[in-house]
């Protein structure tokens, strides 16, 4: 095992999700910083409330605990005839998939565990196997981030080997994934590696991942790094401060377009005028080969209430709010994406197609 | 009177200061839109700190609150001999040019009261000639912002006579000034004329002068018009839906920098890249011809409290947070300054220089 993969893993202080007892336990991300509280989930239904309502959020985090979903939702079966699980469970399927449109590893965490229930029903413990389908979705996340931690770090590396300043947008972090983090994850191992000399983190509104959960993770690490508001990126840029925006993804096209975090575009818009590097880091499982281009993905709008409201108190005058969660950065102006499949310099179709067919 | 002019006074119904009974009243600004209100004042001390803690806030508006003060402090020197008043009044002129860095308006402002008062000593009623001043400048504000309001409607309905999205960050509002506003007279003018289908309010984080005031202006007139957040506004001029951005201005240089809430130079980036005009709005006394470029502006930093707390309860992790809160815009972003001396497009030194001896 690496150095930084070794580091990584005694570092590690945070996770969003635990499968313990056949159950489902997730860390209320509403409520972070200042509360850090466990809920328990046994039924499908329950965890898919829980994503409608960003208690766990991140494009991983959600696929990986959807995937459970399943799991809670089979093991009311087990007094049913296997033959009828499918037709039972689809109801299930269907309330998981609309739970949100955007991330795409939803989607995908699901098809996994509909091909396996597939084959899970023609054996003598499909439980057993749903389950361990699930665990290898939530390991397999957490892997691929120790991974494409060291193939960002490279990138790093190879730009320039001072101690530098990172900037991330959102929260891509231990707490969107099944661990590390994807963004985040890089920016861990860019730490470890003696790298970094302040992150800047945008506060992300209007959830405020940035300040709330971005910062609880980096500072509870002892990470340096600095809060500013969303609309300072370009300030900060123009001082020359910034070498690298590090984000993650909610969706990958084909040809190299990402959905990400409102305010992701703009930030790479910023990055291109500056001549500050973007990089996207995602697991595949983010890649929707289906999509030819951006224009394509859903864009999720939510309750204009969010921008209009602080912690239900009314802030704002009375006037309604635009409030779509995720734009679409072109491939143009990303400079990598790094998957634990390897990196893609400069996406475009080729090159994605390349990527997803390796292996 | 011009038409527009008619209707804009018609129409008013927002005011940030006013003067009567020797004293000032301004309409505490932390407080809106949940609470109109108003406080009195009496000594300039007062003012300063009212200055400071943005109870009255907006480049031309805190000059004008500025010039009362002056006519507070010399109200308190009506035993003393004529010839004291300057060395007296001297303590007040300094504490009111500290309660904010870079507005020029201010300094501005407490210059025509500081010449006037050299005068005014001479006089029978220096006092009276004092508040005549204080008064003149809050008429000529006024003044102003009707004449470039009426100057910047031409050069919309010169770029396109149908009605159109507009964008506007922070509060150039009647708040921000003595009346009208600046970048929201243009507004409103254009909104008379008809040329308005939406006007887009970033949020502008972290004080939230968009959602608490020009929402709060542009809503009470019945402009139609719609809230996002800070990051949203690359995603909204992507979709080409804005054709103009107009803001206000802190400062403008004598080369055409304009320093203006944060968040501003990011807007300029953007709206050239996606090809959407930006038109900075200010009446001339926020031009500062002794500085040569944007950067010898002070920028201010406040708090990071202001980021990290909402309402006084903390939302953010333990992390410092950097809050700059204006930014520059090099002239090179800008299309065209609108000053009520005239308008002057594609800044540059030579045309400031012009625009400034002109009369």
């Amino acid at each position: 095992m690496s150095m930084i993969r070794e580091q990584m893993l005694a570092a590690e202080k945070v996770t969003a999700l635990q499968w313990r007892d056949n159950a489902l336990y997730l860390l209320d991300q509403r409520l972070l910083p200042q509360h850090e509280q466990w809920q328990r989930y046994t039924t499908a239904t329950e965890v898919a409330l829980a994503i409608r309502e960003m208690r766990v959020r991140g494009a991983p985090a959600i696929g990986v605990a959807a995937a459970f979903a399943v799991v809670l939702a089979a093991q009311q079966l087990t007094h049913r005839p296997h033959s009828e699980w499918q037709a039972v469970l689809e109801a299930d399927f269907v309330e998981l998939a609309e739970s949100r449109p955007t991330a795409v590893n939803l989607f995908w965490a699901l098809q996994k565990m509909r091909d396996c229930l597939a084959n899970a029903v023609q054996q003598s413990q499909p439980l057993a196997v749903l389950e361990a389908q699930a665990l290898a979705i939530f390991n397999a996340d957490r892997a691929a981030n120790l991974h494409t931690a060291e193939l960002g770090l490279q990138l790093i590396r190879e730009a320039s080997s001072a101690p530098q300043h990172l900037m991330t947008h959102c929260n891509a972090g231990a707490l969107a994934t099944a661990g590390f983090g994807t963004a985040l994850g890089v920016i861990r191992a860019a730490y470890l590696d003696g790298l970094v000399e302040c992150v800047h983190i945008n506060e992300t509104r209007p959830w405020l991942q940035g300040s709330r959960l971005t910062a609880w993770e980096l500072v509870g690490e002892g990470i340096p790094s600095m809060l500013n508001v969303d609309s300072s990126a370009a300030h900060l840029m123009a001082k020359n401060k910034i070498s690298w925006v590090i984000v993650g993804a909610d969706r990958i096209t084909a040809n190299g377009d990402v959905a990400n975090k409102i305010g992701t575009y703009q930030l790479a818009v910023l990055a291109h005028y500056h001549k500050v590097k973007v990089m996207v880091v995602a697991p595949s499982s983010t890649i929707d080969m289906q999509l030819s281009s951006g224009d394509e993905i859903p864009i999720e709008e939510r309750d204009g209430a969010e921008i209009l409201y602080l912690d239900g108190q009314r802030v704002a005058a009375q006037v309604d709010a635009f409030n779509p969660v995720f734009d679409v950065t072109p491939a143009a102006l990303i400079d990598v994406i790094v998957t634990e499949r390897g990196v893609v310099q400069q996406p475009n179709s080729q090159k994605m197609r390349e990527l997803m067919l390796h292996r």
